[in-house]
């Protein structure tokens, strides 16, 4: 059952027991994703406490979406036999209620993803993820990035995400250096996180399948994807404090993701 | 030339043997293996001291066959195109006496590739590596796990192992907190390792990438698959010791792997 | 503009200017690359000051290619749907004048990718990167080794990457113990770098990637390419002090790459 957490207060002590939640629970996450982040991302799966299953073919994509406990569709390096598999899990997981999460990688900027974004915005996924070129593009407002840099700032493309959410009934999250995370009707912003998060490839991918993971343990969607932003970016940033480089920081955010505690995220939350 | 070792004693004192032949020989092992793992297995194989190559593609999997000294084949992320290279791959080196390790990645559990190993299956393996849930679920004894996981302990496998060698006229190693080998006649438990390792992705699938390299160098495959476990879990007991989750384990992994000596195998391989 | 050095002295001061030259432009590299080192890859161009795009699939990849600042085509396991799209990058990149980088993974040794790397040579790559038989099998001279090994010394590959910057009017880079460097008029020897590179897989292919950054910051395509070849050599040879084995050491070296620093080169660049 869902504890619904009112107003900001209810969402900060809230972020603490959802880590606690996906441990006691450990969610089957199925990734189709792209081919530069599939060990990165499991890696931060497993870490975390989820068990990661990278199923993505077709005649398996769509079984295993019925029993998965979440699923991630991201458009990152989407070849042909991949794209039909996405289309069969998104289609499986919404009529299962699986929870679904859409990461349009560059989407805008390149024509055979935006056509499938287009297609899979229909099936409604149930948090969609992007940096704030992507969900501009996504939204119909743009014309997107330069691939999977976000040549728009985060507050740029609030409008966008709150329009996207309504849309498909579905939350948005906009990562940056400042998260955004609306449903359409609630805001949240995550002040959280490190500069080096953007020099490890797969740092934006992983967090989508974290909030795959998460939207499997409350029904609150948007409550629960403010707790997985939340929980991904202090650790990033109590792994910034032990890094000497990009290198040494994505071993740590591992590490520090292993050994999150709720005092952590009690203490450092930055949550508005 | 084997040198077969007789009883339990004649193996313990080939664990440390059978390290130096390997890093000797430079076994070349073509793998051809899920998109998740690539990149951590060939770091393996180089650490250790064998050579990796992943020639996956129709048309260039038989010919490389022939002249790898082993070959992995890891039904992780089944695409279409991978598959006929496998076929066409464990055919060739079935044909050329290469020994090859099938690693039967969440069969039973999925449709396309359990149809697929059943198939390999006939071309006779030289070594089956699985977690108890898929080795039950190949031997045709269960209804698989759920992905990756091994729902089903060691021992509940152990049945199952010794039918599946028999039948194959293989090895099968059957991966858990402690190890399981049998050829169907002779069998041995390792007691090393670390849970570390399950936080890792790919480590149960590099260690299929070891058994390659290592079942290139005796013809005793039963001896020389213990030796391969048995080296690879120190490696990781050594690694757990150093390292402060499981970023940190990865990398300090590769170093013990690197690092490892015939004096850490005769001081802990925990045979028996 | 370009700023031609001339001769050795210019060299050696063109080195730590190009590497400021990089991370001032930030170059976006479109990378079709093999499925082991997608993130090693993304990662070592991340730590630079690059940026990384990994999008190879037909109907995108010549559109990106017009963009792109550069790109690289490494054949390391070119499927069939890569193989389309790596012809329409390099073609798209040609037409726009876009640098882009061949790095012939394995051929020589294996049918198919031997064919397409005979073919993209018709497109005239701006660089051509290999160990010392690659080079060797593409210029026709040799049979090509065992996959990504150096059977050949580089010593032994001089005259073929002559022949073969001669023949595409372009610029070869042969990986080795001592890099060597031509533009079948202009030789270069860089003798920095350390063998524990060769144990971390995708050194070579990510040093291909590097070359495709730094290509788009010069039109002197010969000094330009000895300026990478010596970034990231110098910043092994920095890991390569901080390192217990191959694991830290891969780690230590994308800190090294994200640190190095113009005196860094001025102090270490081995040039002749």
């Amino acid at each position: 059952m869902s504890m619904t957490p009112a107003g900001r207060t209810g969402l900060t002590a809230f972020v603490p027991q959802a880590l606690t939640r996906v441990r006691a629970q450990t969610p089957l996450v199925q990734c189709l994703t792209n081919a530069v982040v599939t060990g990165f991302t499991a890696n931060v799966l497993l870490a975390l406490g989820a068990a990661p299953a990278m199923v993505d073919i077709p005649e398996e994509a769509g079984p295993f979406a019925r029993i998965a406990s979440g699923v991630l569709v991201n458009l990152g390096t989407p070849h042909a036999e991949q794209r039909a598999a996405m289309v069969e899990a998104a289609r499986a997981a919404a009529a299962a209620g699986t929870p679904w999460v859409l990461d349009p990688v560059a989407v805008g900027a390149l024509p055979v993803r935006t056509a499938l974004a287009r297609h899979l915005l229909g099936l409604r996924p149930t948090v969609i993820r992007g940096n704030a070129s992507e969900i501009i593009a996504l939204a119909g407002a743009g014309g997107g990035g330069r691939g999977v840099d976000a040549a728009d700032g985060v507050g740029a493309a609030e409008e966008s995400a709150r329009g996207l959410a309504r849309t498909t009934g579905g939350v948005v999250a906009v990562s940056g250096p400042v998260d955004f995370v609306t449903d359409g009707a609630r805001d949240a912003r995550i002040a959280n996180g490190d500069a080096l998060l953007t020099l490890v490839t797969g740092s934006g991918c992983a967090l989508g399948a974290v909030l795959a993971a998460y939207a499997a343990v409350d029904e609150d969607r948007f409550a629960i994807t403010v707790a997985a932003v939340a929980a991904y970016t202090v650790a990033a940033e109590l792994a910034a404090g032990r890094s000497a480089g990009p290198g040494s920081f994505a071993v740590a955010f591992l590490d520090s993701l292993a050994g999150l505690t709720e005092r952590d995220l009690v203490e450092r939350a930055a949550l508005s």
